[in-house]
């Protein structure tokens, strides 16, 4: 059979799928994830909530509980809040209200690349300004006349940045705020719960910032796909047009709600987790050969002397599982390693220091 | 504050968000839910197998069980398989795939709205031709005219279509694949476990025919938001590039992959509904000034002589939520009803007999 998939659109035809190398490691440092795991006292009251709940209906139509549970826990009152199936779900759906052909997007890289390819998705024009490349920072100067220029319909930003691991403060972003009147500024906070800085004070300023947050990272609930939106209604509505209803089932929801009524369990674990990040950060920095950056996220970017490839593979060899990030611009000699428990942690240090020092 | 959303497309702009009036009633009607829910044994089940998952990690990239499961259940090989957060979900990605400003799509009405919505968020031109209104069969030369004058990127077709109940014979829908050489033929199935007709023979020989399938009819888990689709690998790999990785939540997940082993039991619910549905449709059928339509599917389309919103506020004043698509085109008097248990129809039928004979 030969098919021409005239059907489908040249811009998806273009395109690359999305793909992970995955091969199989006892330690996943990968990911991002927590490495604590979801706490089983809060899994058993998911569960005693869940028996008593009939799955053949479907879910709300307003799913009120974890809606007000995130209004209260951010903040802003409930129709400022809006969830979605993991945050890459509501940045997708944000996009698709967004761009088209016509429109451009604006992203400062390296970066998140989903972010790219899925403004390749929607036909839009992707301009992806550098970050200063000694400490990745935002170039502010640079950034505002791109804007200016260009009239983008979307600046996407990422702090603190995933894979680099910083943020950036807000007075840097203001500026890029304050140029793009006419824009959609989104801001994705995936790694906010282990950073001191976030975008909240900008919301009450600005009608056109919408912040982007997921249950994935600090909350230790990956498994479950639960993000959420907090922006302004006016643009809330918006989204609601966009996004088919019913989009978050009812395990997940029930989950995210029972992590946002513990919340001081797992504030427990952001602690302990910015802690052996602090460990991790001081022992990268002891290796020959390794320039750890500092990180307000659960991983941490390091350039390596020797080439990636072989640092990588040493590490698969050692069982552990880190993120090759030497494709991204500007990060041609550096990995992202996630923090881990002490014991993974050691064993990395331990895995590196073998390889370094041989 | 005022702002001018300017930088949100103006197709989505121009629309009004989907919403449905649902007020609270004991007996729900309207939502084509299994009425039997989703069995405890098979909750338990589920519980067993995630109690031991750690939810923190992402789920799979290639979620291979319940792919597998599909494949397996549906007998195609697994890459023509591709799962996602409710059919709902695969339908906006393949309309994402397929549909620009520039592109049509040709769905034949009354059918699921949510068709026509996602084809405007996408900015596509969509084009309704009329089914025969006295049975709702395809207008067969109608649609191949119309295609071959428009030339759509999609051709949505759902059958057993809801809100009316019937489905179309293959040799109704063969010519229109035939025309539609260009396109893509989309076929929503999520009824098809109700009905004895499906269109997966149409599969080996178009490699531009995809099924949609849902586990929130007859599968009892509309709480969970699984839905599949079967196309041909060279369009499952287009969509594989517009969906997100990680759609599917290992908790939904484990739910749909018990249900599948356990498929006998569910099954046997089928069975049940389809029993209950030919009772309610004889007694609906004796009901003065209502005409039943035929259905294969678990509701029943309804004509009523008395106007559709006495008809529904009487059921409403008698704690029954039934659905009202009376703005439908050639539904002005219709109303849409659930087969629910015994006990519920029969409260529907004394309701029914109550307004309708004084």
């Amino acid at each position: 059979m030969t098919k021409s998939l005239s059907y489908v659109r040249p811009e998806v035809r273009a395109l690359t799928p999305y793909s992970l190398k995955q091969p199989e490691c006892q330690i996943k440092l990968n990911m991002n994830e927590n490495c604590f795991g979801f706490p089983d006292e809060l899994k058993e009251e998911v569960w005693r909530r869940l028996r008593r709940r009939d799955w053949a209906r479907y879910p709300d139509f307003h799913p009120r509980g974890i809606i007000e549970g995130l209004a209260d826990h951010t903040g802003v009152p409930a129709d400022w809040v809006f969830v979605g199936n993991g945050s890459n779900d509501l940045l997708q759906m944000t996009l698709l209200a967004t761009l088209t052909r016509e429109t451009k997007m604006i992203v400062p890289a390296p970066t998140f690349t989903v972010y790219r390819l899925q403004g390749a998705v929607m036909g839009a024009t992707v301009i992806e300004p550098c970050l200063h490349p000694e400490d990745f920072s935002l170039p502010v100067e640079q950034l505002v006349a791109t804007i200016e220029a260009e009239h983008p319909a979307l600046v996407l930003v990422c702090s603190p940045n995933n894979p680099t691991g910083n943020t950036y403060p807000s007075d840097q972003v203001r500026p890029i705020i304050e140029a793009a009147t006419d824009s959609l500024i989104l801001l994705d906070e995936a790694y906010v719960e282990f950073s001191d800085q976030n975008f909240h004070p900008l919301l009450s300023d600005h009608e056109n910032v919408a912040l982007l947050r997921t249950f994935s990272k600090a909350w230790g609930l990956a498994g479950a796909r639960v993000g959420y939106m907090i922006a302004h209604p006016s643009f809330i509505q918006q989204i609601r047009k966009v996004k088919l209803p019913y989009g978050l089932n009812i395990l997940s929801e029930t989950a995210a709600l029972v992590a946002l009524e513990h919340v001081d369990l797992l504030s427990e674990q952001v602690t302990h987790i910015i802690e052996e990040r602090e460990k991790l950060f001081t022992a990268l920095k002891r290796l020959p050969g390794v320039r750890p950056y500092p990180s307000e996220t659960n991983f941490i970017l390091c350039q390596f002397d020797r080439p990636t490839d072989e640092v990588f593979n040493a590490c698969i060899e050692a069982g552990i599982l880190i993120r090759d990030v030497s494709h991204y611009p500007n990060l041609e000699s550096h990995l992202r390693i996630s923090v881990g428990s002490e014991q993974e942690n050691t064993a990395l240090i331990d895995a590196l220091s073998n390889f370094l020092m041989n």
